[in-house]
């Protein structure tokens, strides 16, 4: 195992308070830097307990720099594809509560689901879900199949951040409200648009805007880069850049909502960093998507360069992470596929770890101890009051019930409890602080509280195997998945087997038994969609009504 | 002649002072209102000397409202097409000075000038002047065929206003930095973007974002209304009325530059307005045409309804015009061509007066007289430094030299001894109002200044008698045309003559000699381009020398 430098931040006081900032001028300006489909082993930062050498795939030093001024957070999760994960982020609600379980899809009242085999049985056919396919909606009028919220941007804005939104936003169909970024809370939208990925990245390619490329893909508010070789990522970038200035100049604070459509298909070249992986000896696919990748890298580095040249990247709090796991299931990007995570099983849309595991790097300096390593584990509808007690607001009201638990004591009191324990000693290498368990008392959550994940859903027009209607449950080192064609269950210690490869439902039906009765009290609580049979009409099983 | 209500505000200082905002927080909001092809004679305001019967098609009480509680230019000048006047307002310059004289593609370094009718005689055919066919850039960076300018609203954000375009921007082809508003001093663009025209204006047709439709002109930023019933007219203005919650919660003087599509072709009913107009006999493209305008006036009215919900209308400047005048060759506006601008001469493209003259009110609660009209001629290049002045910004660089004058001292010290002349009983009725000559002293703007046009083009891909290759000036009541094509010049007093039928060069060569002086002095002093024979690729005459 390769060891690390680990800093402690000596000067950190050990229980720092809340984030105070009863002085208006002192709030903070907070980034959400989210990159869609970026796998756990995408970047340079060692997220797991070694550098596997995956990670040594992809340049990414300004992800690394970030994470060595502040906090990587190595067990952050999401769901297995990306509407879900956007819409709990600005819901603040679980995936399985919002019943928005799926990407959505351009048009409205439209299920993009993959309708089941025909060729099988009728007895193994499932029926889709009655989801929420148009997503979340921020108004009060009547929307058939979506979800009532308060997005926290428009609570931001209320409270006098300037709010912008640039790049993908993909929180509901063209044709209702939330396909308008200004509806959600945003003061500025820069190409924010509804679809999941852009037509092009391409500059010359007008990113999808000409007579025989155009789609509901192409990217909007792009014009200025047409006909130049201006990669998307860099064209969103200088643009996000360009809607600081108000802010910056006259005093208030900012919320810039960083959505990239990199590094999800297509798999376009980022012409500044392609030729290099092509020299490294990657297949033309690989090479692209590791430009993309650094491209993305780059783009945070330019923020950052930005944002200290301005003067304000030390009242700055960014937040990096991705929207769902590394997509496994895609020959564009080169390699083998289904194996693009490794260690980690799958990829995207899949309920293991690499669908729903992903990188997330948090600075706040002066908040946040610098180098610490954050073991307990975050989940995307977190996000929600995370951003609002980061930016003091501590009086607000929502339509929806929040299942988001703040972790801004976790970034605080318990990034300093870190940083305490690699002073004393108790932390010296990368294992030990991937282990290291901050109690609850100290980071306000419980390290071991339960990460659901619910897809319960066909992808792709074909089966896979490890990519399927499925649902799972982690507590603590032990994870349950419930196959939901077969009606199986799995369990996985992942502290032991992070591939999870070893299932131990044979060998331990206790534990079994207990992470199945978790796993129904979470979807049942959730009043979480299931899958019904075809045959019958009937709802499958719940897991522990699999046991009886 | 139809008489109208003058009201004369008593209470208004008689020589209002400039205005004066030491006063931070006093600074006032801006709005300009511009509308795209708006005739002179396309609302219920009369300009004109007399209510004409044309003034009566329309149902604009928003725009008369308006007028009642501000001023009524009537002699607002622009440019004949689109590009020329919307950049001399984001320059402050002349056309002939920027050499923007026609409409901008949407393809960079494409000249979308008619070329010269073929079965033409070659010493009759004109070449195409080498005018700045990429519009204007406010960018450092090199760009050929284009005019470096500092935008004003650059200037105003720079000075703490919160800046917003919306709708048309048409200041340059795509692939060029006024390709997008962020780069021309915007913080917010709402469907901003680069064409003279939207593809739709319909929600039906998703503005015409479907893959049957697409082209450049389709209007970005709208999916949220995809699939309604929602007129383009009405999604601007919803979008608009947005965008401003921020700077009015946050005490932040706002700009709005919202800049209607309406109502350009193509010629789309406004449902909410259609059947009325159909219902008093129009013919579907009149009533087509009259719902549009109504539609546009509703907007107005929205717009002022929020202000006044929001309570800042009182301290919001609003200035109403149109781009170039009312088109009057286009079939589908219904009625019959060359006969839609009467009494005046011809239409959009032509510099007779229906081409250039246009529409104009502002409102100024407290500094603009109420119901007074200001027959002092306002140029579209005068916008700039005006509205700087109005946010009381005094001290500012621009890379380019400004030709417009402020019109501030007109529009209040102005418009105070119109108001002084009407409780007087010096001026009675609508003539007087519109003979009512405003001494320099008093508005700081001669009465008798100089009004160029210039449109150095072949329109249509066909020969129009009136619409073709053109320079005029006007002075006082005197006007010269040049025709280009033909090399002669043409002379009119508009003010007994505003038809221009009665042409007087031959009655008065000595008025024709002093006016050719004239526009050949201004022509020179803007370094104004003229076509070549291409029989001799020599530049066709000044006019002083076609008298010699």
């Amino acid at each position: 195992m390769k060891k690390i430098s680990l800093r402690p931040l000596a000067s950190l006081a050990l229980a720092a308070p809340l984030a105070s900032c009863a002085v208006e001028d002192e709030r903070p300006n907070i980034v959400l830097f989210l990159i869609d489909d970026l796998g756990w082993l995408d970047t340079s930062v060692a997220f797991g307990e070694e550098v596997y050498p995956y990670n040594l795939r992809h340049d990414t030093p300004n992800i690394a720099s970030l994470a060595e001024q502040g906090a990587t957070m190595t067990s952050a999760y999401v769901c297995p594809v990306s509407t879900p994960t956007r819409t709990s982020i600005m819901s603040g609600m679980n995936a399985a509560h919002t019943r928005i379980t799926n990407y959505t899809s351009v048009d409205k009242d439209w299920n993009p689901d993959a309708t089941d085999t025909p060729s099988a049985q009728d007895n193994d056919v499932l029926l889709r879900t009655d989801w929420n396919i148009n997503g979340v909606t921020p108004s009060s009028e009547p929307l058939d199949r979506a979800v009532h919220i308060t997005p926290y941007p428009q609570i931001l804005k209320d409270n006098g951040y300037y709010t912008i939104h640039v790049g993908k936003g993909h929180w509901a169909p063209n044709g209702t409200p939330a396909a308008n970024p200004l509806n959600m809370g945003f003061c500025v939208n820069v190409a924010g648009q509804v679809a999941g990925k852009p037509r092009s990245y391409y500059g010359e390619e007008n990113y999808g805007n000409t007579a025989d490329k155009w789609n509901y893909f192409a990217v909007q508010n792009m014009a200025e880069y047409y006909g130049t070789s201006t990669h998307l990522t860099e064209a969103l970038t200088l643009e996000a850049i360009k809607t600081l200035d108000y802010p910056i100049d006259n005093g208030m604070p900012f919320y810039l909502n960083f959505c990239h459509h990199a590094v999800h298909t297509p798999i376009h070249r980022d012409p500044r960093f392609f030729q290099k992986y092509v020299d490294r000896g990657m297949d033309e696919g690989q090479a692209r998507f590791a430009s993309m990748c650094e491209g993305m890298d780059k783009s945070l580095g330019d923020l950052v360069a930005y944002l200290r040249e301005r003067d304000v990247l030390d009242n700055t709090i960014i937040v990096f992470m991705s929207d769902n796991g590394g997509n496994s299931e895609n020959l564009s990007k080169g390699g083998t596929r289904h194996t693009q995570n490794l260690p980690l099983r799958e990829g995207k849309a899949s309920c293991y770890e690499a669908g729903i595991r992903v990188p997330m790097v948090v600075y706040w300096k002066g908040k946040v101890a610098a180098g610490t390593r954050l073991n307990t584990p975050v989940v995307a509808e977190d996000i929600y009051p995370t951003i609002l007690e980061m930016a003091c607001i501590d009086d607000y009201q929502t339509v929806q019930q929040l299942d988001g638990k703040s972790i801004v004591r976790l970034l605080t009191a318990g990034s300093a409890a870190v940083s305490k324990a690699m002073a004393d000693g108790t932390i010296t290498n990368q294992q030990q602080a991937n282990d290291f368990q901050i109690a609850e008392d100290i980071s306000g959550i419980d390290p071991q509280r339960e990460v659901l994940a619910h897809f319960p859903h066909q992808w792709k027009p074909y089966q896979l195997h490890d990519i399927d209607y499925m649902s799972s449950l982690r507590k603590g080192d032990w994870k349950i998945v419930y196959r939901h064609r077969q009606q199986t269950l799995e369990l996985y210690n992942i502290g032991e087997d992070i591939t999870e490869r070893n299932d131990l439902s044979a060998t331990h039906p206790e534990k079994l038994a207990q992470m199945a009765e978790a796993l129904t009290a979470k979807l049942e609580g959730y009043d979480a969609l299931l899958p019904t049979f075809r045959a019958t009409g009937k709802r499958i099983p719940m897991p522990n009504e699999l046991l009886k």
